[in-house]
């Protein structure tokens, strides 16, 4: 499995460089009140990384996660099709994203698309010579079964 | 199966009541944009029924799911322990809770919660002698695994 | 003023009789993560009072507040006319609406129903001898000028 | 008044620009439900434009609208001083924020910061000699009084 996944992020060797180079936009994060900082990178099928980082507000309800904010940042710049998906935060275990984010990414991934949680000390873990630094590749599919998206809204009512 | 879920049905017997009456607070759905009635029945610990319906708004983002509609119902009259969902809509398909659905159940709900997707023909389907009627059960640990909540606020940060 | 709004509280008297019994629903509020209880009281043109909590979730985003919890519930059991609505914290000081709530309630309300902004001490003051017991009354009309609703959606596009 | 909102909109030359040049990111807007394109640019206090646009969600609480899309953009890039907005839309009334996003530009904006909202026809306008193109000036004090911000969460509890 470590093999796979190593495989997997040398075939996404941009995301992998930012993976290792443990940015992924969560030193940008806003996170006054929770302090749980989130990084995502998405890679689009152009090649490009665009990052987000969680965005919170006073009205907790108001709060932008990480990988809502990567996705709305690459849609509104014109770019809808994506091929990965990097998730990292401060906790050395492995984070998945938030139901509300599962949600955003169905409206434009696959559910193929590979998500790659990435634990908070990715690159500790490298430096001890576990080959995929802990990092735990999931999709859509295992993580937002029985999904409602866009072609749900189009099946004929009774 | 069929018989497993009839069976959880006659136990969950108020909520089955209510899914073979058809209404589950769909009847009161303020859907005016995407014409999606969905409607919402939350069983609690002490046996009450907690109907929600979606309510939407103008700015998109306002939107409340039945789902949410009925937690935050629940909730907000000092019931916070559930023992089942059921889900309705229009559509002759088994409907699932959307990703914020999910996401928002789980701060309340057991994994293990059994929750009922009920095909918008339900009635018809019973009519014609399909005993379940074409229900479909789930639970949080099928549709929100890798689920964040709220212990994972509280672990270290690096 | 402070006569204009304890005559206007007389007139809401049902709303009024829930503010000076302090409850206003907030005491059910689940505030895990803000620890900021509010509670919320609509008043509805049959002369019904539903009153709302916030709700929090670990997923800051999936946070609903007190006002949203209160409009929801009532639109879930068919009430969508309304005539006032009270608003109530923990802080001595009237606390309004957020934005996202102001959004919500002007899917429902007129721009001229009363919004009373409730101050945590409301009963001391009151005990203190002042009239109004230090609420403040307000509007959508001024809380949310400009406002976006389901008229300008129907607005010929360009 | 037209004058004054020249002046204003000469000062913000690069903001001028881009209204004038009807892109605004509307272009890229994913509104595949409400048919609704919204574009909005934002004006760092480094003089740098970020655009959003909106992007519609199947789950129609998954919408993010385009000024939540610039201010989300911005932040996770480690912009949170802003001196400007404008917000345009395909209809020919200028449209202001919703409430929504009124809440989440409260976290990072002043009070007083330009708030231009900007006709679908503005060029049109602007092509008959309407000086101003029809743009309207507003604030976050004028579209959020009594906000709710950072500062309101630290207010202590009785
Ligand atoms: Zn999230
Ligand atoms: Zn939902
Ligand atoms: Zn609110
Ligand atoms: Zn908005």
């Amino acid at each position: 499995l470590a093999t796979a996944i190593a495989a997997h992020l040398a075939t996404l060797r941009p995301l992998h460089t930012h993976v290792s180079n443990h940015i992924l936009a969560k030193e940008f994060a806003y996170c006054k009140y929770s302090k749980f900082r989130v990084g995502a990178a998405l890679l689009s099928a152009g090649g490009e990384i665009i990052k987000g980082a969680n965005v919170e507000n006073a009205s907790y309800g108001g709060t932008i996660c990480a990988e809502r904010t990567a996705i709305v940042k690459a849609v509104s710049e014109g770019t809808r099709a994506f091929i990965g998906l990097a998730v990292v935060t401060d906790v050395s275990s492995p984070i998945s994203p938030c139901g509300m984010c599962r949600q955003v990414l169905r409206e434009f991934c696959t559910l193929d698309m590979p998500i790659y949680m990435v634990p908070g000390d990715y690159d500790e873990r490298v430096a001890q010579g576990i080959l995929d630094g802990g990092v735990q590749e999931t999709s859509l599919r295992e993580l937002l079964p029985y999904s409602f998206g866009p072609e749900d809204l189009e099946l004929p009512r009774k």
